[in-house]
């Protein structure tokens, strides 16, 4: 029988990175696509409490492509799971594929991230895809890479607790070097502010900046797909610093 | 001389909690209040890119309590750090106090706990504090104990890439028993959505759910506030699962 896997991700149904995935994927198995209704990258780990989420079928001519839900990946997840798909046996989840890098700091903000955390909240075996870049439009290495990764988690299961996070290298696929499992890079942002004052004379902020990149070791996401590896990093969402919890036992408070 | 303190909450400038904390921590401190202009609940740890960011002061009466951004609580902190106090040394950030228990899963949806990620990430040491109730207006005890972490980490710091998150029970004074170091609990959320049909006859979904808890033992967040203790857990934002990494190195991907 074939498996059922959910996908979704965090730059809107109508993306063409989740066209891509859907499409690979329908190879082998039977896709349920829920995803947000618009882009919602950076959005974190939101869900929405404080209004009411709502959920409309997409089709693509005739033919039925998904749920786009009012909210965001993480909404889209725990609806798809606990309502539209209520009596489904679900296999996988895979979020993506996000236009974008997903490495080191980036994993905190990121929605396609938190739509896989939510799917492994929620006991599905899960993992985000991105591609590296905010243009390149060739999504096919990415997508094949996602079934043959999918293949391999439907076989061997993924610990509780436990999802990837997948990031390819936005490179013609002949020069990637193959995949590495990875760590989450150290490398984190040079945030500035571009202040512009706007027709009624008032200052405004648009957040910009690039990435400082520490990270000298393909052991790490960060430097693995600056390489042209794809990058597998296995993540879990126990924030606890186990090292300083046990120092800090120590301090009277 | 005093020290400066960062405040900032996902609550909005306007909560009562902020206002509790500020009052507090200006007993012995330069205070200094970025806050996000209205409520921003389980943002998780958004931040706004495809939107400019507005800040605009906030008076009481004649006295400037801070600024109010339009954004995220890490937006907030980013703003603050890097443009509205940007030649000021901040030596402490406290985020809160939230209304509500920021336990267990939730911290990964929480704003508040966002705030204080960001002020890690740009190397402030930082901590958030919750009061584990949503009516419970009673902000003094969660306050008096900020005051006293605050003290003790101004002397002490905290490790590079870490964090506290504390959650104080939202019980009289006299009935806390003291604060203990915890690990970030594993109890979830049973999530339900209630459906609801719209005058136009269109289907809408509320997220609800009650938290089923599955800690037993003071060790964990929750079960600690559960049992009347003052919570404190040491987290981080290295998401890498180092146990699976090592056993997923011998996967052939």
């Amino acid at each position: 029988m074939k498996p059922t896997i959910l996908i979704s991700n965090d730059d809107g149904i109508t993306a063409e990175g989740i066209f891509a995935l859907a499409t690979e994927i329908k190879k082998f198995a039977n896709v349920i696509v829920v995803a947000p209704h618009t882009q919602q990258s950076a959005v974190g780990h939101s869900i929405t409490m404080s209004d009411p989420i709502r959920a409309r079928k997409v089709y693509h001519g005739k033919s039925f492509f998904g749920y786009a839900v009012e909210g965001t990946p993480a909404d889209s997840v725990k609806l798809a799971v606990h309502t539209l798909l209520k009596n489904k046996k679900i296999d996988l989840l895979i979020s993506g594929i996000n236009q974008g890098a997903n490495t080191a700091i980036n994993i905190i903000y990121s929605g396609t991230v938190s739509a896989a955390t939510e799917g492994t909240i929620l006991g599905l075996p899960s993992f985000a895809i991105s591609l590296t870049s905010y243009t390149e439009k060739n999504f096919k290495p990415a997508a094949k890479f996602a079934a043959k990764l999918a293949k391999i988690i439907l076989r061997k299961g993924l610990p509780k607790g436990v999802l990837l996070n997948v990031n390819v290298p936005a490179i013609p696929e002949s020069k990637i070097k193959g995949a590495l499992v990875t760590k989450q890079g150290k490398s984190s942002w040079d945030d500035t502010f571009e202040k512009r004052i706007d027709p009624a004379n008032r200052e405004y902020f648009w957040l910009t900046g690039s990435m400082y990149k520490i990270d000298e070791s393909k052991e790490y996401d960060v430097k693995a797909v600056d390489e042209g590896y794809i990058s597998v990093t296995p993540i879990h969402y126990d924030l606890t610093d186990y090292e300083f919890y046990e120092k800090m036992k120590n301090w009277k408070i």
